[in-house]
């Protein structure tokens, strides 16, 4: 396949694969209806136009994988794919990992080491709501693995809410030993639980956009409510400990005005909210870093509020 | 009864229940042992002291309606009662209207009100939550008539939770007719449900304190995952809107720094903010006003952050 | 005629009249002297450019009328008017409400409502007041109708500012009778000059731009000041009064940071400034609403700082 | 005179001028009736106590000049004033300066250079004003004189505003020296003018508090209209000049959080509104050094949002 | 020795040491001069007052420890000692750990484990540096081991800089694992140095007050100051190293609110300020815990901006 | 030489000499290497491309002043040069006054003035230190001379340091004289030295950029700890004097937030930081208005936070 950050102007592509991410009918100022779309791989976007929609053109959807033939050419600088044929792909036409980002991890591995966090778990209680949630439910299982933690920035690609979870309860993890008056077993299971929310909040791949669920309620509250509905399932369960998980759920952006509805008030929700925000920061900078060949100043970085380069070695 | 604020130094007193409110046992610097009370009624609170507990003293709790001899005495400046005699009181030796504020509305009056709000509400999903919430379930009925909205101010009293909840569903129901852009059975069905989660939020009377839960979670937490529940038991309530009115609910306080998990998005949940905020206001203004005879300036005020005067008649 | 989100590309329109916002006399990179217009009617603008400027072209300055020969060419992506023939217009060659916004509501029928709500003032002093400045003062009443409430967002169109201040007055008289605290005639007397200030701080239509005394001063010291000299010509107007009124018009914007040089300190500049805000939020996000056909999220919105979408049906 | 920083416990004092700042009726806990009263001289306050009232007390009110007979007991540390009989002074018995702050400096001398500078403005119009202001208009002179610039802090004092205003017009004089850009005779006008509003703001001495009116419309807004009227009775006076004036009053704070209704949008604006904080800031600091014979850190002022010590010699 | 909490009221000591923290020479309302003292022990404080000072009172000066005869008497509810004799201690007579704070962790285990860490550090000029500052100057380190990281809160005890010093660094050794992209050497060298210039901001025990310098400079000026001329001594340090080792230092503090002049902008500079704001706020906690046999609700603490409670075993 | 504010589109220019400020070498959309220029004089910029690298072009770096061959293009409604010839200048070739702002002031006069205020301190140990600093030093004192105070704004020219510097101290020269509370030598010597780690925060003209050690540490430390440094060389130097000294660079923002590590504690680095931020604003203003013919508003201006405009005469 050729990737679109390799396209040169002037050539034909034939039978090619793009995810075809956003698709408008428009008018021309002639007229005549024509398609806009927006094709994406793994490498970045390209625009393409379809200006006779009645010639070797199947029906597809925004979000559809396309076969397509076209001719490479120039607008304001950047190429535009000419479309004059296109075909809808069916699975097992193309892989999904050329066209979405993906974690630079093995997912089974991470997911392996989450499994070894849940067995660390003593509290009988919590290693149950941690086993129900994360390994006897495959459904959900499944899909906490391929979600991203981010539409963008941080971990915004396949893999990233498990690679972010793993790290956010490994940082948990050592500040329960550094920190002995910490509940560990609280800690480590409202780190693995603290972001589950966002399965709802974000859209599957390859749209991993928010969802009108996750605009409207949020990943806080929505991971609060369904933690909540897994505990009510559990007999027994401490009505005390549960209160303090769902306060620690609740409490991990650390600021009200980061979106939290109560600041952290026990020791553990504190510490996950620092787990949590070292965790997006480190990643935040690492993004940037390698987006970049630059090892100089890149600039005002409004994720960190400042200009940042790389230290020299 | 002899009132709190009526305690002339000096007096003694007889057989006069009080409900007392802390209790706390301490040891004095020549090491014997005493309690320490606040006893409270409806015109305030007052100091008592138990010298000698081992005499005519029943055994009695915090939060216990408590019958006493004592005498006034005078200690920096203000009474304080020096308990001789102390019986614990049942139900039914006092009338709790005596010793906790209440709202000067009729309780059923207010109720009836909402009733006829609840009424008003076309959309059949949105009705039955309301009946199943305010009218079919009896004890959260109940509960609901009695609770204050708040631990101090505003409308900290009996039945204050129904007064303010009937008083933003009344602002909302004249916002949807200024305003057509706004749909009133949302809007109308999220004021009536916006604070439900102040029942566990805040104890009950005589307590009014804020409870483990709502210190953990918040009321705005409480009432979407109580409203959740609820709606989860109608058959074919549209997710859409379900999402729509748990949205009002949590964005409620209009901004994150306030306590909602997200800001307004939808006009109706932006009119229920604005609604509550009036209410609010207004009733923290009249309270200000109503707790003094003077009618100059009242001097900063925290709660409105500025100096403020009644206004001349 | 044709209105400018009509045009098509290659078209030729003749003997049309649009508004000329603005014109610059530049000079083209080959040295020649050339005129580029804005030229706008209600649907819109567009720009214009007369290349030739000795021939067929009448003399005529920004926000004058004129009547046109153009050519449709596209630059950009958008239609742009070659202009080979113009003439100025005089008054009646045109109808002013072709290109200007103007209120959906019937201007009349709006100042019929004011003065409706005029007559409910009891207090003497203030009902003269009233009836001095909105109905004996013929020219004030004319500028009145036809001002905007605004540049820009919210009501920022012809009869916008009777308009809002009609629908602040409602909510005030609602606020009144919520609220018996309020003095509802200090409120609603208030709430009809609460924006007067507005008449000086912007620029009549066809500009309905900041004037100079408007960036200067701004609108809340030109009301508080005018009114505070229509006041002065009532006899027996009494003090106390006068600085209650002057006191709700100042505070109108809540806070300091939005330009008001005293908090509200009396109950009906409180309710005043709440029903302001009211009447704004609501009438931008309606006017956001309106400004789109698209039912979802319409992305970030500085005006209320956040993501908006429509409610569902 | 005894001053009241001079007071012995023990001690009896006779025929004794204080000025009583506040008067308070109060009841005993035995339910006698007593005065409570608030003396004040240059040196302090005290209270004073008159426990019967019946006996050789003269009618007299808050604010009046007292003479008594008392004698020094001590309360809670601090000498309190049982006083046995009390007489109400007539004007000419004593002397004001000893009873309320006085500037330092001569006030004629002061009002001697604020004609100097008055002298220096070039402009007809902007010198009309002011001679019209400061010099013709006797009443107000005299009131400008004797006024202060603060209740407390700065220039808390008889002849404070005279003293602020001229130093603020020193400064402003020394930067148009230093940044020709500024317009001099604007400039020293307004800084001449900033403050007038602080006339009706603060009531006359003894008082010095906030006026209603002072309370409910500012020193700004009441400087502004005021300044707006003079400028009325001046034939010929430019419409742009006054604005920009009265911009320069309306902006002096500097900021919108501060209670200007606008930010400083000339040049002039911005460097009165620096001359005024800078004169604000060293007056604050010198007074707090003045206030106190410790050499070392102060500790937090809240004026200066720091701690602070003097600089070593 | 009889500790300051254990002291009765009534009861007379006799030859018993304490720390004079402060000593104070004041004149009665009688005209006699006395002595005002606050004695402190490692349990708290207490009132000291010497009314006669001519008799069987050694010379002594505030910060000098005294060995004291007294009685016990009771001023507003708290024991105040009434001294008759007194002298002045010297060194031998006392345990200094016996009247002020010390860290629960032994000294030369925790600056066993700093030496530790030093030898972890591979980059020779860092090691270098380390070892010059901690190791080689021996009396740098005597103070170091001493001191404390605080007034008050958080390690404000001796050896509370030590103490924080290694907890920051096991964090940033613990980060440098997790995240691979850290530069181990400058980040671990960083967490060494980063709290250097408090051995100048505090004074030192028992003093353990902000000294004139300290308040003047601040402790990451002063550290960043004093490391850089330990640099200067170190033949080949790499400029650029000193300039990212410096840059640590002074964006510790993470946000210039906070006091670093400049906010973090290399990826061991954002770690630094996560591991320390990270054991800071643990302490924190820790303290207010230990502070309390309460396990209730401790109500709002400033230093956490929220009500805290211990988390429920 | 042609400026390149006078290119008019379609001429050829011949071996004309231009700054070099940025060259980046680029690949074509058909595969083909060229050079894309940000060329500099004092009168503005212009983009260069070289299509044809291989003939007639010598080697070259950004900040090489290069004599070009070139024909004017337009691109973007802008002129750009189309480079056929290049050959890199010596000094010599070129009046670097040409191509840099330079200051309006002619700089040894300014510097004869700072030597005047050297003179005029009268502390032997600053007036040692200021001319060891500014005057014996030849080095620093023609590095001083030559540098800008900013990147941008204000004073972001040749010769802008020294003449900021001259300007503010005689800013502070007159503060001294109205506020005599003030430490005359004190405040001008902190004046002169305030800004001087401005010589190694910003590169030498022509880059005049952020240099890699100014990002990371910032003016204010590096001044502080340069000026540290001199005073060690000077004998007998106070240290208490020093620590004052230090402050008052350190404190010289005035707030956290603008990157003092220190508030302003003593009365002299209280002015210091009103005189610096006076001559800030006031030639922000004056740069902003001579950038511009418009005798209107300029709108918005972020560096002022508001509309401005130039006073009328």
């Amino acid at each position: 396949m050729i990737y679109l950050n390799e396209l040169r102007i002037g050539e034909n592509i034939r039978q090619t694969v793009y995810l075809c991410k956003t698709k408008q009918q428009l008018v021309s100022k002639q007229g005549k209806s024509y398609y806009s779309l927006l094709l994406q791989d793994k490498t970045g976007t390209a625009d393409g136009k379809i200006w006779d929609i009645t010639q070797g053109i199947e029906h597809f959807e925004a979000m559809d994988y396309i076969k397509i033939d076209a001719m490479v050419t120039e607008f304001q600088g950047e190429p535009q794919l000419k479309i004059t044929r296109l075909q809808k792909c069916s699975e097992g036409e193309y892989d999904p990992a050329d066209y979405i980002p993906v974690s630079k991890r093995n997912i089974e591995e991470m997911y392996g080491e989450l499994k070894g966090q849940i067995a660390s778990v003593k509290n009988k209680y919590l290693n149950e709501l941690l086993t129900n949630c994360f390994i006897n439910d495959k459904d959900f299982a499944k899909k906490f693995k391929e979600h991203s933690a981010a539409k963008n920035v941080h971990h915004g690609f396949m893999g990233g809410l498990l690679e972010h979870t793993t790290s956010v309860t490994r940082n948990c993890s050592y500040f329960a030993e550094n920190y002995p008056m910490l509940n560990r077993d609280l800690l480590v299971t409202a780190a693995m639980l603290h972001d589950v929310g966002k399965i709802w909040e974000l859209e599957n791949f390859p749209q991993n956009d928010y969802s009108d669920e996750g605009q409207l309620l949020g990943h806080i509250y929505i991971g609060a409510n369904y933690i909540s509905g897994l505990i009510d399932n559990i007999q027994g369960f401490p009505q005390k400990l549960k209160n303090e998980l769902i306060h620690c759920i609740l409490a991990h952006h650390g600021e009200l005005e980061y979106g939290s509805p109560k600041k952290p008030a026990l020791a553990e929700a504190l510490a996950l909210s620092m787990a949590d925000n070292l965790d997006a920061k480190m990643e935040t900078m690492l993004e940037l870093f390698e987006s970049t060949d630059d090892n100089g100043w890149l600039g005002f970085q409004r994720l960190l509020d400042t200009n940042i380069r790389k230290t020299s070695k």
